[in-house]
């Protein structure tokens, strides 16, 4: 018969034992296709950033010291010396007492001066003269040599992963190759001798493969390579087979979907016993859908056994395959996962023991600021609930469910 | 003198104009390259999925009729005629009056039968009778022909953006080219005459350019495809040959950054009434950072002068080119941007009249459950102010600021 949902793993068990799992090695890349992935090494500024002292606004370079206290009624007067050309290294001497240096946004601040005048504030007398209405405080509209990086000292950590600002400072430093974290490397499997690739005509009585394609593409949300290795037959040996050519071209996870029948979950266990020489980590879990999963490991591999049905494969994958695959990369284990909270728009009915991911629609809040959420019926093996659905409410294992009204935690599918 | 802030557009005014634009083309693709495209037309279902009724379970095909009322204490009895073989037609007549079939889950109905029960929930007598010991009603453990969907009805509709689980249906359906929303081709354009490529030493009083690679990957994000044109001297005659150049080469957008200086802003501004014909649509924004920012339109396309301070620019990026990145995308135009609500850990000042949106780190809750928000001190054309920050927390237009412990939204830079 059927076990109890109290002997299986919890969820929270599982992702303990996927902790466990070391994050992957790295490589070395270009900037330009750094985008999203993670830094292996802590970056240490090889040079100021920036080089110089630059001005942020339109103005004139000043001594913080000579415009003290100057207002519209007593302004400051400074005898203009020269004007710095953008990209250009002033071509004067330093700035003396009582003087000032036109300069332009983005300027080399000339030696001496500690300051910029806003243009806005300041009065053209003739040529050589200006009278400045307001004060500046020293480092007032200037960017301090080094004030982004000092040069030797820490910018960018190891485990941070790269957004477009941190791509942006590794450019300003002109680091243009990096060493990240390799993507994991994911073999996607579908079985069961009724499948056949999406791109044939299937014959009576078969039907055309969907796991392999939504897999596939939810490893790339994931920030991994997905490798398509295909369909085979509900068979050990088939499935052996499959599970050592990913090995070969050095899958990091093995995901085997379908033979969600009695027989098949035989023969991946069994396969996946065979391949990694130990018992499975895992063989059960409490949730639903998914209960039937399957974990196992060699050495830093893993091979997961996913269910067939659609909806429990996608549940599924977003709860520890997208687990394992930011372990692997080194980000924290929900990266990339988008939480919310909805208001649960009838009652949803669950068991204790185990914990439910509902698929739900959401609809635009009818009381206070949270959206209602609404179940999709139809059975796990349906796509279209999939299609229809924004979220997956997670209704917890110690509840029975939640009344009309409740709040609940939602997993937006994005 | 500066424009007083409230003679310039409101970020809410600017978005209105940028709904104005229109939807991009479309572009044929194939369905393994489809992940995060919009459709552009309405999919029709060529078939029916699944194209013939299937068990969900490992059990016996029956008619529910036969198993009406059947419990452990009354079971029915039923006459096993055969087995169904995964992917195979069953090779027998219809079920008769108390007949079953052995059928495995993915199996074929056969014909007469209208329901699966479980092999938990029976008892083998010999090799040709069962004992059934509970109910099933019509339908129970069936997926019915075309229950996903049916051949000639709508199946996804156009603008449905791309999700897994979309690209599953159509796998299902064995639809392999598909007609999405082409994506956005962006230029992306520094000017400066203190600024270098990335790649290159810069000699003294000139820097590395940096908003071409924060771009570059923002537009990446958005689901555009960059087009990098490097970097124009300040000068009307260069702003105006690039521009050319990136209309030549296809852009719906062309962005010009930098060119903050009063006299660089005039280039841009004269270069793009001259390249449009026409005033700019929007020139200076109630909004800091971000407030000279210039939007032009021609045709279909549209051009902006970004400021030169890297958060500025990325700030305008969020708030307007992203939004109409979405608007060509055919998307909701805050697609792709993470909202949340933080507390604030200390005061935010701000000026009504304008929108504010201060770059924060946050913090794990101290009370209830929002993070906590602390602004980060630096000037904008710090790049390392972006890179310690979490997010852009916004303080609306109305309001002269937070309190601390006051709830504000925040855009997630993730």
């Amino acid at each position: 018969m059927t076990k109890d949902f109290f002997q299986l793993f919890t969820v929270s068990q599982v992702r303990k034992i996927l902790e466990d799992f070391p994050q992957l090695g790295s490589e070395e890349i270009e900037l330009s296709s750094a985008l999203g992935r993670t830094l292996s090494w802590d970056v240490t500024a090889p040079e100021d950033l920036p080089a110089f002292a630059r001005s942020t606004m339109d103005g004139y370079a000043v001594r913080a010291r000579d415009v003290f206290g100057a207002s519209e009624t007593e302004p400051s007067l400074l005898r203009v010396t020269g004007e710095v050309r953008m990209g250009q290294v002033p071509g004067y001497a330093a700035l003396g007492p009582g003087e000032a240096v036109r300069i332009w946004t983005g300027g080399i601040l000339p030696e001496g001066a500690d300051a910029v005048v806003m243009v806005e504030y300041t009065q053209e007398l003739d040529g050589r003269l200006i009278e400045v209405y307001r004060a500046a405080a020293p480092g007032e509209n200037v960017i301090l040599r080094g004030q982004d990086c000092r040069r030797g000292e820490p910018c960018l950590s190891a485990g941070t992963r790269l957004r477009p600002q941190e791509l942006g400072i590794l450019a300003g430093l002109g680091i243009m190759k990096l060493r990240v974290v390799r993507k994991p490397r994911v073999a996607v499997v579908s079985t069961g001798d009724e499948v056949v690739p999406e791109y044939e005509a299937p014959p009576s009585g078969k039907i055309r493969d969907i796991n392999s394609t939504t897999l596939d593409a939810l490893v790339r949300i994931s920030g991994g390579e997905p490798m398509r290795l295909g369909i085979v037959h509900d068979s050990y040996d088939a499935i052996c087979g499959v599970c050592k050519r990913a090995m070969d071209q050095g899958a990091d996870v093995v995901m085997v979907s379908g033979g969600s029948s009695v027989g098949s979950r035989d023969f991946t266990l069994k396969v996946f016993e065979k391949v990694t020489g130990a018992p499975a980590l895992v063989h059960g879990v409490a949730v639903r859908p998914g209960k039937p999963t399957i974990i196992s490991r060699r050495e830093g591999s893993a091979f997961f056994g996913l269910p067939g049905h659609v909806a429990s494969c996608m549940v599924v994958y977003y709860l520890f395959v997208h687990y394992l695959l930011n372990i692997y990369q080194g980000l924290p284990p929900d990266a990339g996962l988008s939480f919310g909270q909805a208001r649960c728009g009838q009652v949803f009915p669950s068991v204790a023991g185990r914990e439910d991911y509902v698929r739900v629609r959401m609809e635009a809040p009818s009381i206070g600021s949270l959206p209602d959420a609404f179940p999709i019926y139809g059975k796990s093996g349906l796509i279209s609930t999939l299609v229809k659905a924004d979220a997956l409410l997670k209704i917890p294992r110690d509840l029975e469910g939640y009344h009309q009204g409740e709040e609940a935690e939602v997993l937006i599918l994005t």
